[in-house]
């Protein structure tokens, strides 16, 4: 996958050339709609709704997460805000997970040399869909791994009855490169996969490093998986600096935890996506999505995961409505429930959608900082259409488009699989993985200058790819 | 204050200059003896001996507040391991306040517009010394002011019966400069004294915004103080991130909190300062003090603050004897208790050996990054003897003095007011109060190359203040 990515990098600096080639391209779009599309861009960069609407949710309903109060009031408020902005607002419907966090709390309790009556308090976090201990918890060795290869090797001789602790390294100096989604790739696979490896050479719990970039003694929660042929063991992430501490402990000595987590998986929950729809005055029946997710995790305010994807979602419909632009196809906002733990909304958008003409797809579930460009999934032939769209956004720095072939966002993956083109914003992921999934993703982690910048690529996308005069090879 | 040291820097480069000049300074120090002075700092430079003490430390024994069985086991460690490495050791019996952290949690009852059921949590943490609240806690209005003199306007009117909500921001610029403690003495004033001063006006709590420049979700816990003749009211740090969200939603109306908070008051406890000697070989009575404080705060390990002050004193006599080195005058390792609330072990060392002949006093409380020189309060006529230590330390980049009048540790206060020229390590600032009584103080803050240059500062400071040839004007 890689390669392909990065031989395909290559082609996309042609791409970007032809994109600063001053020539316009009429067959693409009319000079009225490239101007428009500045117009949006402008205002986008200048105006805050797209602020005030992630403020809102962040800091006056706060974490979302499915099946809580706190989801259904965001359902409310973005549905309301929708109508106000002139949207045809439609609740859809979908059963969601319903998880509950509980108490939550570790401590070392034996190792070489500890001195009676002390203890070493661990900062953990249960993951998204976890068992429960007992109440009194659950009492182990720990058993420090780096991969599932020196789990495997290791063997249910050394495994059973222990805790494993998955002690793999995020890697900051990708992130610091940018690329922090490479890095939380390369790591968050011991969070989902853990508990079912571990359980399966008799492991009876988990922990395993925070999947982050955050050194601020900071869990990092998200949702793990379990094999149903496989018994259930909790799993808990743990900070940097625990997972630090106890591999120094155990690399002394056997080292015995105390973890208690009581978490509850009450019944599955009724919930909504919230979908605003601006009608194609010439044809209504294309839609082209625009969407992030309305659920968040619930250790902080989902500020950047997601709050902010679905404001510059509503923000792109509401200057469209706001400017009184015509926008040829439909421009569909969807906010989408329960991306972080189970993708219901996006697997129930497109069970009903399906049959619809789906022209593309957008979302924006990265965060909010600085975008370079956007990411495009479909085929590569495709590129050169993007120019005029680039050619706006070169004179914010973001004209660069990078072709993904894997996708480019969870919700509207089922979409992109069925062949609709997609689309992200490309962000520099410098530091998103030091709050993403952490209590410190809240409000003020987004800077206003870098989400007016996001709005601008969302509202250019959208509205371009609305009013694109030609189809998209597909 | 400000002025007389920037008036102070100025004489300073001075000094500074005079360091580099090549010419030998026979008066002060033999020819053997400066050899012996860069002998010390490569064998600090090059060794692991402080960062493995600063790990077993905060690794190993972890939180170490005063009263602490953690506490107890430092003291016994670090008496351990003077006597390993050839010190006389005392451990010299001192009376420290006992204060417990209990449960605490916080969150948002009510602001306008909040919806049914849901809730807002806020990070907090108790100040050190603080009362509780009821175990149901402690429910009220948040009053949110920037200053004291804000507090004052607003009068008792507006503040009875609330929770005063100190909303001082850090200045994060000036620590990104270099210059964390001046950022950190402009806030903690509200931590120290905003009980006091918003009881007087009927407040039933405070919340501090954290004095500190975290913006990870981390609260900052410290001491506070009460006034015996106001009542005594419960106080506790909110995160950045906390301060932000509640300032936001009372600039919307009314704001509702209710907070817990259940810290326990015990009786005094015995401890220890441990004070291990290298006795002088010409003047064994002259005492050069050396030394950091072995207690820390609760919430995270104590490594920066201040496992590593302790660990890079005691290298400073370890490398003497293990080097076979013969100081003229007693080094005197001060590993002093209960620094952070009360100063019973500074305050205890003077009340016993103030009668005692102290040649100089050195101590290092503000973590371990890259040293730029030492500070030094003092005679500014004392200012060139230091000039050949500056020389040596110059390889290594850290040749800058800094007279600083009002002081330079707080348990070595005692001696510096009674005339004792005191000493020490200038460091870069530009981190240290983002971890600072944080949660996230931890081993993994400590840079193992920054380490060793501390210890190098550490060892030429202590071991030249011993060997000069000269006593120091004072």
């Amino acid at each position: 996958m890689k390669h392909l990515i990065s031989s395909v990098a290559c082609l996309f600096v042609a791409a970007v050339a032809f994109a600063q080639v001053p020539a316009p391209t009429p067959a693409l779009y009319s000079e009225k709609t490239m101007k428009e599309l500045e117009l949006l861009q402008q205002a986008a960069l200048a105006g805050d709704y797209a602020y005030r609407i992630t403020r809102h949710l962040s800091n006056n309903i706060g974490p979302r997460l499915s099946g809580s109060a706190q989801a259904q009031t965001a359902v409310e408020y973005v549905a309301d805000e929708m109508r106000k902005a002139g949207m045809e607002v439609r609740l859809q419907k979908v059963m969601v997970p319903h998880w509950v966090r509980g108490i939550e709390t570790g401590e070392v309790i034996d190792f070489p040399g500890m001195a009676a009556n002390t203890t070493q308090k661990i900062v953990l976090t249960a993951l998204g869909g976890s068992v429960a201990t007992s109440t009194d918890g659950l009492t182990a060795e720990i058993v420090v791994v780096k991969s599932f290869e020196e789990l495997n090797e290791l063997g249910r001789d050394k495994i059973a009855g222990k805790i494993v602790l998955y002690n793999n390294k995020f890697d900051t100096k990708m992130q610091e490169s940018g690329f922090g989604g490479a890095a939380y790739g390369q790591a968050v696979q011991f969070r989902f996969a853990g508990a079912m490896n571990a359980a399966r050479l008799g492991a009876v719990g988990v922990l395993v490093r925070s999947a982050g970039g955050s050194q601020n003694r900071l869990a990092h929660t998200g949702s793990m998986g379990y094999d149903p042929n496989i018994a259930k063991i909790p799993g808990a992430a743990v900070s940097y600096e625990d997972a630090e501490m106890l591999a120094h402990l155990a690399s002394e000595g056997r080292v015995r935890v105390r973890i208690v987590l009581t978490p509850k998986t009450l019944p599955d929950a009724i919930s909504y996506n919230v979908i605003g729809d601006v009608k194609g005055s010439e044809k209504p029946d294309e839609i082209v999505v625009v969407g992030g997710h309305l659920d968040s995790w619930d250790l902080g305010t989902g500020a950047i995961d997601d709050a902010a994807g679905v404001a510059v979602s509503m923000q792109a419909a509401y200057l469209v409505k706001k400017l009184n632009l015509k926008t040829r196809r439909t421009i569909r906002v969807v906010a989408f429930m329960n991306e972080e733990n189970g993708g219901a909304g996006g697997r129930g958008y497109f069970d009903e959608y399906k049959s619809a003409v789906h022209f593309a797809a957008i979302e924006s579930d990265l965060g909010a900082s600085h975008p370079l460009g956007f990411d495009f999934s479909g085929k590569p032939e495709a590129l050169p259409f993007f120019a005029p769209l680039s050619n706006v956004l070169l004179s914010q720095g973001a004209n660069q488009v990078q072709l993904r072939p894997g996708g480019v966002g969870a919700d509207i993956a089922p979409l992109t699989q069925a062949g609709v083109p997609s689309f992200a914003p490309w962000f520099n992921q410098q530091t998103y993985f030091n709050y993403h999934h952490t209590a410190a993703d809240t409000f003020d982690k987004v800077n206003p200058k870098e989400l007016g910048e996001l709005g601008a690529v969302m509202a250019v996308l959208a509205y371009g790819l609305a009013n694109l005069e030609r189809p998209l090879p597909r």
